[in-house]
């Protein structure tokens, strides 16, 4: 912890990043203790059934402290999405790593997102069975956070085809979007025939072998 | 129309089915009704936001009239979840027909669907939506629905590989599983791109293209 904070919040501190003052530094606190609370929360029950009066509880704090930092429930679920976005494709990005062949690289990149996903399962199906019933311009935004992650995958893709691995002519969008859309179906197996990461491991190593297979350069 | 309508519920008409009596055939056309109304609420305002008042106004009856032929609007959104996966499964598999190349007879089947649940897509979403979040004993319930069709898919790669176009050794479970989730992620485009039926076509082949063509057997 820094022993001083400067009041002053244009201050550069050594990591490049603007100084808060304490005011400022609160608020983020607060912030993400009710982004904790809700996050829980929405896991335990889904969406519709979380309401701001309950995140609030679990927060230790009044409902009007919470609208105080965000707008409604959408806004509060945005921000969480946003977060767990962030952190898969952390995770998936150090595992997938940089070198090795595209399917080993894929494989080890998914698998990492299943391990921390599946810590917070009831959160993940939230996730996804509310990004098929929001409006246009929630999606729109969820999309932002989720595009970085299908931008790793056909990174990994793009990496296979200069080193000659696939093939040069490969659809990389139509690839790269159904390689995210296997991996999160597969979720369905965790949350109802619970499956762990043991099954999910071989499971998703199989289904990149049936995609990328025909996409292998002929050597 | 039948003319006259046997009393005996016992007697076996000309296609094999048992004959109504009116008390049960107005009772059959009570409870499609319901069914009838409850899925157009659905499709307006997916699942959680329809309520029984509105689904028993929708069907100009009382909500005790609904309450007689359901027990909760869960069961209702099964029974509507059955009577669209049954639609889904025939239409799927009158157009994939009988012969002809597996990509082709698998593309020109789950067009026809697209089709079809295009005509009420929000309805699709919630069902999907759903399938995220429900009870497990919910859950299993559904997949009972969902099989035939996953059955379908895979009796086309089935058909494929004793015609000696795909390999003897392909995965069939997990295949099929894989063409049906893609399938379903499809429609996430519709409701949000915009995407009809020209965009799709092209993609679920350009999909099933990718995920067979590393299984055909070597000529």
């Amino acid at each position: 912890m820094r022993e001083t904070i400067s009041s002053a919040p244009e201050v550069i501190d050594t990591e490049g990043q603007p100084r808060l003052n304490r005011r400022q530094a609160a608020k983020i606190r607060t912030r993400q203790k009710v982004l904790d609370a809700a996050r829980a929360l929405f896991a335990e029950r889904g969406y519709d059934a979380a309401t701001i009066r309950d995140i609030a509880k679990g927060a230790g704090m009044s409902t009007g402290a919470v609208f105080a930092n965000f707008q409604d429930k959408a806004e509060l679920f945005e921000c969480v999405f946003a977060e767990e976005m962030a952190g898969l494709l952390q995770d998936i990005q150090t595992a997938a790593g940089h070198e090795g062949r595209v399917v080993e690289r894929l494989a080890e990149g998914l698998t990492a997102g299943y391990h921390r996903s599946l810590e917070h399962l009831p959160l993940m199906q939230a996730m996804v069975a509310r990004s098929w019933f929001q409006p246009a311009a929630a999606d729109e935004r969820s999309r932002t956070f989720v595009k970085p992650i299908i931008e790793a995958i056909i990174a990994v893709l793009q990496a296979g085809i200069r080193e000659g691995e696939l093939r040069q002519d490969l659809d990389q969008l139509v690839m790269g979007r159904m390689i995210w859309d296997v991996f999160i179906a597969n979720f369905r197996y965790a949350a109802y025939d619970n499956w762990g990461i043991e099954e999910l491991t071989p499971h998703i190593r199989k289904q990149l072998d049936l995609i990328l297979s025909s996409q292998l350069a002929r050597q």
